[in-house]
């Protein structure tokens, strides 16, 4: 389930990551939804555990849809998610033999987490081209500028002179590192109502072999509905990144105090108050968003707790949370290369 | 500023709660800085500050001016805040005369944070009503189940016999104080670039208090620029009251379990997997958000640190983190209204 | 029940605050259980609930007992809490006819909410102190340099010039409404078993009031076993608290910085490599611990939410932070004094 | 630095862990260090920068040395860490012409990351142990009742028959897979004043492989002051560990309720008030730690934003949260084998 971030305009272009909000819509949620009903039934189909009559009707059913948006939200106020509304949807659209075979032997959950490890497949490839970018960022500021000389400073004071080029290897260092170990195991989720794949029967590992191949996820051992370290070990990834970056931010806010100037900030913001004033605005929203992200994550970690095979309150919570990490990190990527590009040492 | 979620939809039924999120939208927010506006010019005129004249064409500009929302928030972008774009844009229509004596003496926060108390007060209204509703709820079902007999528990386990009104004054106690200490200190912010007011002279202190006159805020003893506890005292109540619903969420999902049946609910979710389920989806989610709210408030404080005069930083983060925090206190409200007609002990 | 924070030795000097430590320390706990049992005992008689040999049994095993700390240890890790291993230590010691009479009506919770509220009446004392000799220092600084020159600065920039004077009042505002909001609602709990007093018969009021009496502690209308706000009321106001110290110490870090030198540190800490340098410490240290308890802070909300009628889970955590803000909470306050006499404008 | 948490006794064996604790007390913390500054001088030695008669006084001083704890904390309280108290105990027993060699082109921080990475491996071989013994523990209940039939429960209501081996298949998968990517990479922190390894001269990378080596640690490409990753990825583990052994004490919690008893505890906990509780201690224990390093997390990720080359007040907020965040993971193991033992299915 999405539940992005939206600024109603005002904040849109200071805090959001459009590119990567549209991914965590509820549109791209619903058809990435529908995309893994329509593949699950080829599998299953595959094994033969539903027919080609049933496949063709699902197949037909899937690409005629059309939501009501007010059904949707009635049935996500009711039943706490969007699933079981949109599957009566299709169903009702369904030949009578055929209502059975869709979305058979699978749950709610299994759409939701896969339909999010489909979409975060995108959002990573976003992220990456992001950083192959602010690494050259880097590299090229490094190559200009290097060479002069900087003073480093501990604990808020003067330590000892260093040089350009040693600075902007403190911050590019974690970023290529980040770069290097960039999430790139996105599990399919498949367990059926209680996560054992009980109601597909001896196929069920073959199915969900397909199926993931098919979605372009790994095909995991087993499902992992109440296990969500695959959410903890990308946002944790994330939350990396977005404190990597807020700390270019936090160097800059103290490198280009007036005093100090190590370094200067073209365009930087103004006051409606003081017309001397040139904020270093990118500078500091990088150092919120870090912020944004720790605070999001200690709510995550005790999100990841489920009780029994699967926890309304918990992944509920988790909704609320995890797509904005994912957003704030994207805000972040983009304001550093923002930022970077008006800096001058 | 505003930093409203929204769930583009399919959540919004949910956990959203469209009656609060309207009083913190960008909309809203402009319209109460411009009322500030207005109200300042007036309080200054009152005592000299500016002439009828400028007064006149502020009135007149004010009332006149039509925002590009592009044009803001682009000014957003780059400023950091929507203030300085508000102020171009309306000194842009005002004769040369009465420029100056636009935005006079005032500075961004004066308006972000006062237009917040503003609307603040709305908020409360709203909160009063429902909390009075519920308190009547929880008052009903005393005065008709109140009599019968439940099982108190402690750590997980029975512990001794008890009523259901035993339970009920549970719930309703903390709600009950909550109510009689709703927040209703809404103090002006009015400091100036700096905060000290300097550029108003010696009729600040007689502005000020004309102003939060005006605006029906409270006329504090100065500006609290970097004193953010007016903010976290409002916030703290309300994660308060949402870990007060959050804890009926709590009881209920326990005592509607199948071999409890404490307490049965009408209408609850529906499985897309398992028909028989009828899972108590609104008390998951008054549990989500009390930990959502948990969540935010360890970040709420972190924002609060300011450094020197303005922290951008921090109060971009407190921006993020304070109307998601009003909003889900809210959405707890109607939640937990919902909830309590729908049980049955 | 305690869990203070120990530094064995090294940090001792720089994180710790011995003074509230012991107010929170094992042995400062049991003997305030012990005077809760003994208060009971008597408040019980008055009413006739317990005979007056009862009492004076009672009064004898209390002024006797001699615990070995291994059991109670033993009976912590078996029972989740001291109190059953504490009772049975006494009632061990009880004749026969009074067993009955020793902890009679109440409980475990009873006993431990009581005693740590009994000790918060001893810790506020000494923050009131620390707070008064604070304001103290403000207003000494104020009146010997509150005349000089300073640069405000807002968003890491250089905005208009003050005075000292305007840079120490917005530190000691907050202080001084801080001081005058002090907290000083200390509610008794009692409430037996399950919350209701059940067991006490139609005494149970007039016990409550006398055993409040007895104990300096406010009678309050019922318990408040699940509704854990006084202890959030209290962690809250010391949230605030040291986050208007840490704002102190963010400042000074910032004005001490070599370029700006808007205050200097004398006896700033030395590095073990650069023996040029004069780390603004105590400074930093004050950062630090308010950061620390807005951590903390996200937890406790996170605690109150209680299920039933007792949760082992949220209060186990709740002891797990609680203890620590108030202690963190007095180590800022020990460090902003140490701090505002090392400093010169 | 260390910053254990003590339980002066009472809570020690309910939520401590002392196997762990002693390896992250003052005393280890200074033996690590006293080894690290050995190796270094044995490095230096083997390529020529500092000479024999040097090395030979520095191990006769450091062999010797005997701290007096007082005057260590009387420097961690001025200096902020240990280290230049240390230094100066062993300068002031070193012959003139030695003096200079010790400690030579290092720094605080290279001591105190490589003296908590040094012990972190013997943390990692305790918790690999415990992890294999539970996992062990969950094979021999699965081999005992996996065949014994169960209700799977998903959002708090029935869903649909299992087996217990599925219930401990969900329990020990994530485990297993902690256990496969259990923490490997201690990486030795050399960076020397301002991170750069300045003053080593030429010979720089090839002391750094040697000391790694001498120490046990990973050789990195570049000091990492700033960029606290290693930890952070020891956290989240830690982190995802605690959850998952939370997650089996809230199934158990849930489990065992008296209605429900899927599960039986032998040896719960006593109430002081109620013979016939028989309360799952140990399974609310394993929740109330799971949510306690959560809270930790998000601090965590907060201090990771250093400022400049070094941050006081980030790294200090560092020493409060993370080795409690280890300890509170070796507290969970500890008692999750502890709750094996006693259930029943």
């Amino acid at each position: 389930m999405s539940y992005t971030l939206s600024r109603s305009g005002l904040l849109d272009k200071l805090l959001g990551d459009p590119e990567v909000e549209i991914l965590l819509s509820d549109q791209a949620d619903i058809d990435a939804m529908l995309r893994f009903e329509l593949a699950l039934a080829k599998a299953q189909n595959k094994v033969g555990l539903i027919s080609d009559i049933s496949l063709g009707a699902i197949e037909t059913a899937i690409a005629a849809v059309d939501f009501s948006v007010a059904d949707l939200t009635d049935g996500v106020a009711k039943d706490g998610l969007v699933v079981p509304a949109l599957v009566r949807a299709i169903r009702a659209s369904l030949p009578e033999s055929a209502k059975a075979d869709f979305h058979k032997g699978t749950t709610s959950q299994d759409l939701i987490d896969s339909s999010l490890m489909m979409r975060l497949v995108d959002v990573i490839d976003i992220f990456r081209q992001r950083l192959d970018c602010i690494l050259d960022q880097l590299d090229l500021l490094s190559t200009q500028d290097g060479h002069l000389d900087l003073m480093a400073r501990t604990r808020m004071q003067r330590a000892l002179p260093f040089t350009v080029k040693d600075k902007l290897d403190t911050w590019a260092a974690p970023l290529r590192e980040l770069r290097a170990t960039i999430p790139g195991d996105f599990p399919l989720q498949l367990g059926g109502p209680i996560g054992t794949l009980g109601q597909m029967g001896d196929h069920a590992d073959e199915i969900a072999k397909d199926l993931a191949a098919r979605l372009g996820l790994r095909h995991p051992a087993r499902s992992w509905h109440t296990d969500r370290r695959p959410l903890l070990q990308f946002a944790n990834w994330s939350a990396e990144l977005s404190s990597s970056l807020g700390k270019i931010g936090q160097d800059v806010a103290l490198m280009s105090q007036n005093e100090i100037l190590d370094i200067t900030i073209t365009g930087g913001g103004s006051s409606s108050a003081m017309p001397h004033k040139n904020n270093p605005v990118l500078a500091e929203v990088l150092v919120a968003l870090a912020h944004y992200n720790a605070t999001l994550m200690g709510g995550l970690h005790n999100a990841a707790l489920h009780e029994n095979e699967r926890s309304g309150a918990a992944w509920t919570l988790e909704w609320m949370l995890f797509p904005q990490i994912v957003t704030t990190t994207g805000a972040a990527l983009k304001t550093v290369a923002s930022l970077l590009s008006r800096v001058k040492f």
